[in-house]
């Protein structure tokens, strides 16, 4: 076995491990990309394609339904956080080992250890998924390969302390816009004053109320917030320009043109001259009523929570498959310096997973 | 006569010219003071005083009045725009021409050619009035030496193109600022949203009705006006902090005492988390009632008009000195680069204040 190959007999925490010690920032997923197709292509009940540093391998044993294991296999730049530690009470910190490659582990013991599932299998390792979203690896295959991400369902292994996330809310940013006229403040009455004129869209939002929506039993938690307000030229100049920034997040039963309709008519009659979309992401419903994620709500167990963030798991929705979120990592570690995961909560993820598998 | 030497028997069109190639920028005005100073100290009729590069000189003929003849002898930086240049029309153009050198030529004048005057004169030249308050010339006087600006009247010689501008309304700029708590957009109900808690203070403002009250005659205009607003601190974070900085242009029947008042009462109840004042100069009354001043409005005629904006005439005003704006230069031409005066109205000037101090 060469320095870089990657040993998939040893267990999903060892294994994390040692993908942690395998550097890979985004941009530079390369050489653990190749790992990962050498160490896959070793199994022969798997068939393994590759597109860039995006490495999907397949069972094909005609079972009735096929689900998708996924995750990215970058991370945020090191910050002095490698190699690896293991501490007294099972952590394991470094970077990465919480966003993601604990997952990945669980990915690749799944993978090497599962050879005849009772769901076809498809896993997909894919890159740059912690920077613009024009290059996310996710994204390419999508673009390019269709067919590779075709599934019935699909469990995304972020970060979620072994518990499922199902679905994912919808996020909508405009900036509202009032214009007025500038003048000195000494004649004020000469100008027309556009931080007033916003008057009503701060009254409309602090007045608000956000809908929680119940969505295959998950109860939804929406909000529509400013974000942002500016305005102003000089302290003693009637301002001409105020711009609101306001970040609607939004259940997914509503999709993009609805989430921007809701918000056109939120601010409706308060004198907005401009309304200028700045960024838009669609939800993903939780799709926990497909057989297979029942199945696989039964197998982890736990009661599942909604997601209120975004995540990749939108994307598997927009290409018809329904997706949750169900990794070791903790969330709320991801991008820390002091990132670690509990090697235990590893075991468990892996372990789940083979049982809904297998059983 | 050496060359920086001031011939006071040309006419003030021509003594501005002379004036204007005399060049002062505000901190540089030593040159210029030695050659007021020189050309006062000739006149046997006046007595001089000098403060750093100010420059006072005054009749002491027992008069029952005494009135002050004032001016500031820099100018905001040349802009490409010296020597001065006389057009077709009587149009002189260069920097300091209307802001206000040729002011300070009709102080000039009527120091060298009215020996005997109704009232007793007081000509005060002083430095560095277009940079920050504290380095102003009048300001270090008053606090050095304030009986040199004792007096019944004073007259700015500031651009008005030569018509009565009464006192000046104040200015106060306040921070208002509310709080809140940070928390991500997607989870927006764990945060409170500090732009959203600015809405009454918008409110308020939108539905301010500025007061417009007569004093000696004159009606001036208040304004209460948002010059800024600032909030945000990521495009999926609640925001902690809004800033609202609001300018109240008030009427010199209140002083900033209690336009300070007033502002606090405006606001109170709509949640204003900090106040703080960042900015406050009083106004001065026009005192157009003193018999000095009614003298002066008989002379020069037209109808008084109240400024708006605050000059120096404010600082006369706090010392007990009821003051006006009169001069031959156009405000509206102040600090730009095709800055020019009409030599007819500093002839006109010079001809009403002679006329007033000798009927």
């Amino acid at each position: 076995m060469s320095d870089s190959a990657l040993d998939l007999q040893q267990d999903a925490a060892r294994l994390t491990a040692r993908l942690v010690d395998f550097p890979s920032e985004s941009g530079t997923e390369k050489a653990l990309a190749d790992a990962v197709e050498e160490a896959l292509r070793a199994l022969p009940h798997l068939r393994v394609t590759r597109h860039g540093n995006n490495v999907v391998a397949r069972t094909d044993l005609g079972r009735a339904e096929r689900v998708i294991l996924a995750g990215h296999i970058d991370t945020v730049p090191i910050a002095d956080n490698l190699p690896s530690r293991l501490d007294d009470e099972g952590m394991l910190w470094g970077c990465g080992t919480s966003d993601m490659k604990s997952g990945v582990a669980v990915q690749l013991r799944i993978a090497a250890t599962v050879p005849e599932p009772n769901r076809d299998l498809t896993f997909v390792f894919y890159d740059n998924e912690e920077v613009a979203a024009h290059l996310n690896g996710l994204g390419h295959i999508a673009d390019a390969h269709p067919d590779w991400l075709a599934g019935d369902f699909a469990v995304l292994l972020e970060g979620s302390e072994a518990e499922v996330e199902g679905g994912c809310q919808g996020t909508l940013r405009v900036h509202l816009r009032t214009r007025g006229v500038r003048a000195h403040s000494a004649r004020g009455w000469m100008g027309a004053n556009a931080i007033h004129a916003a008057s009503p869209i701060l009254q409309r939002l602090a007045a608000y109320e956000p809908r929680r929506p119940l969505i295959d039993g998950l109860e939804y938690h929406e909000g529509l917030n400013a974000v942002r307000v500016e305005g102003g030229v000089a302290g003693n100049v009637i301002p001409d320009l105020c711009t609101v920034t306001v970040n609607y997040r939004y259940a997914p039963d509503r999709d993009e043109q609805q989430a921007l309709d809701h918000v056109r008519e939120v601010f409706a009659g308060c004198g907005v001259d401009e309304f200028e979309v700045d960024d838009s992401s669609p939800g993903a419903l939780p799709g926990l009523s497909h057989p297979a994620a029942r199945a696989f709500l039964d197998a982890v167990g736990g009661r599942p929570r909604p997601k209120y963030g975004w995540t990749d798991v939108s994307r598997f929705s927009a290409l018809g498959v329904p997706a949750v979120n169900y990794g070791p990592g903790d969330p709320k570690l991801a991008h820390k310096r002091d990132e670690r995961v509990d090697t235990a909560l590893i075991t468990r993820c892996e372990e789940r997973l083979r049982r809904w598998l297998t059983d």
